[in-house]
């Protein structure tokens, strides 16, 4: 079917700086996906393409070589204008919560196929398993049903997407080539587009708690990810956010799931409420809604009851009381000032050690470890007064927790300057 | 015993253009012999090494621990210096069958570990086992009783010297990372310092049948592999030669013997008598014997005679007649004129395609294959003159190599510079 070529000579091309041909990416992915090409071979190229770069035109050729290693959803029978959303993780993102029910409140459907947290980031699914009863799988039909019958679901990528990319991950993983910005924005981009979503806004992190640390990394992704949505017929905008302190109060499984309920309920922090709104506002517009205010479906409580029916749609009680930590440690600020800087990687790590997070694929995770933060940079604090307390299962979990936010935080004299979470965007 | 590290953090420090440390390097190179790191982690740290680069340092310590994979010789015990010489591999290049005899008959014993061929160049054992009964395999006690008794040896390297390098060549031949200047280096001279020679030359090849294309990368390549022996206390001086055009009149096996042969009798081409006696005055110098001139000895068929013995030593018949191959195809001059070039790498290929060389580790060579000249730059041609001619066992083979052959050689007006061998040299 495809063109045969040698897998020596396509990865030397990379390394000297040529272009690859839609017929060797085409190729290279393929062979790759049934093992002809050796995960050895793999890996020499994905470390010539982070330290040699790809064009559009070989980004876009890449993206569509991975989606065509696996099926592609369909939406198109829905009686719902489709619109999903990506964010490349950070400390305390839990609006995909709140935004996916108040999108479907507001009139869009929003089939979020969403993954489980590694390191310091949080995943969508590890937090929801927090809530009794409720179901991370579901199959094809039953997603489509329950996208038909309630407007959201927020489900496991089933497999059969974008498999080329599973197995690419896995290998760049311990290959030190996950930071390559082609092969990044092409694994994201290639299961959004297979997931046949029809507007697609991005939520791309930049500062310490991001997967970006930079502004003009962050950018640059956000163009190229853009341009791929784009290019395959998805309308698709990016949002640069801020990622250098943790969003909301809360970082952890159950507590973020509280924390979103009290969005969904009118209340929640204001960084929380700003993101999830400009994130409905973007995906709305990109779906051919922008005559509906999310704010008003917000305030009206429409979103809380999408909410409840989508919990209850996945076997989750939305009612059943969220499960807690046995034990906590609070830690009081050392001095009286204003709080200037509140690290999100610290607070990340310190989440992750408390047992909110996993080392590896497949560690289970504490519902109810994480950190809830009292004070956020800007505010007033006495020496003495609570800045957090830490939530674990196991106690002798602590320590290392408290090492992670050493250093991780400042106080002073002088407030920092009151900046939107939204940094800009990219369309 | 050594430190240990996360493999993933290693590469991502060469890929983020950090010099590795001692202790990264002596454990990235041991864990990978040991087959802890594993083949996918090496060719990534491979891509980056070659893209990124290592320092003086890095590659000094990177030899080191590529020794330390495996065991040391020690010539010491015998009662002569030793020298060796290396080649970087080029088409022609015979010279150490008439070099190890003529510098051992200058009272400088060589213990010469020698390789065979692949691709287009070349390999000393293939050639010298196109004498009947010649053995390449040598343990060491018998190898040094030969270079006691005689002086000279020409063996197979055994599996104990630096393993690690054999796995990590395996790997980079199929990773595209066979090219990185700093890999290679460490290569050639962890295998040379392993080998426990207290001289040594390297004989450094630039033009088109080279490794190395150009003279820039050449002088490199040799200026690293100098300040590596120096390093470890062998006295090291590389030659940088010309391999644009083959050395000699021959390119095969016992083609390349009889050419030998011939020099070792006081006859022989221009060019590989004056770069054999060049090598060996630098081995000579190198090796404490500056006060004997190898042109007087080879003169004196001193070296002859050492060549009989060391032919002998290994089980070959110094006076048995060579293997000839069954076909033979004349190419004759197209056209009257000087001849103005003729590219190493035609001959070497066509060479390779009638039978002399391999495509992959392993396959047998034809010992009478070959190509022989009949002119070189700068000599004066007839049309219809022969101007070579092609020797295989197999003349369906002849079709290929006379392609190899097309636009290797221009037939001109005027003759072209006379220029010596010998371009630099790297001390």
């Amino acid at each position: 079917m495809t063109e045969s070529f040698d897998a020596t000579e396509v990865i030397a091309a990379k390394r000297d700086r040529l272009e690859l041909s839609d017929a060797q990416i085409d190729w290279v992915v393929d062979a790759f996906t049934r093992g002809v090409v050796a995960d050895e071979q793999m890996s020499a190229l994905a470390m010539a393409i982070l330290l040699n770069g790809m064009d559009r035109r070989e980004i876009s050729r890449w993206t569509h070589a991975m989606i065509a290693s696996g099926e592609r959803m369909d939406f198109s029978g829905l009686s719902w204008p489709t619109a999903d959303k990506h964010s490349t993780g950070g400390v305390g993102d839990k609006i995909t919560l709140p935004l996916a029910p108040l999108v479907a409140a507001c009139g869009v459907a929003v089939p979020q196929l969403s993954g489980r947290g590694l390191g310091h980031t949080g995943g969508t699914l590890d937090k929801l398993e927090a809530i009794p009863g409720w179901r991370a799988d579901l199959d094809n039909d039953a997603m489509m049903r329950q996208l038909e019958d309630v407007g959201a679901v927020i489900c496991a990528a089933g497999t059969g997407l974008a498999p080329a990319d599973k197995k690419l991950y896995a290998l760049r993983d311990v290959t030190g080539t996950v930071e390559a910005i082609p092969l990044i924005a092409s694994s994201i981009m290639s299961k959004k587009i297979a997931e046949g979503t029809g507007a697609l806004v991005l939520d791309v992190k930049a500062g310490s708690g991001a997967f970006m640390k930079g502004r003009d990394q962050a950018h640059q992704l956000a163009q190229i990810m853009v341009e791929l949505g784009t290019d395959a017929g998805v309308r698709t905008v990016a949002l640069i956010t801020d990622m250098s302190t943790p969003l909301g109060l809360t970082a952890g499984n159950a507590c973020e799931v509280a924390e979103s309920v009290e969005v969904l309920q009118g209340g929640g922090p204001a960084d929380v409420v700003e993101l999830t709104l400009a994130l409905a506002r973007e995906m709305l517009t990109a779906a051919g809604r922008d005559d509906v205010d999310p704010a008003d479906v917000l305030a009206s409580g429409r979103a809380f009851d999408t909410w409840r029916a989508m919990i209850r749609a996945q076997g989750g009680d939305p009612d059943a009381a969220l499960p807690t930590a046995r034990e906590n440690q609070v830690i009081t600020a050392p001095q009286s000032g204003v709080v200037t800087r509140l690290d999100a990687m610290a607070v990340g790590v310190a989440a992750w050690r408390l047992g909110a997070g996993r080392s590896r694929p497949g560690e289970t995770v504490q519902a109810g470890a994480g950190v809830v933060l009292h004070a956020k940079p800007g505010d007033t604090v006495r020496a003495g007064q609570p800045l957090m307390t830490l939530h674990t299962d196991t106690p002798e979990r602590f320590g290392r927790a408290v090492d992670a936010l050493d250093g991780g935080y400042d106080i002073g004299v002088e407030a920092p300057p009151v900046q939107s979470v939204i940094i800009d965007s990219v369309r």
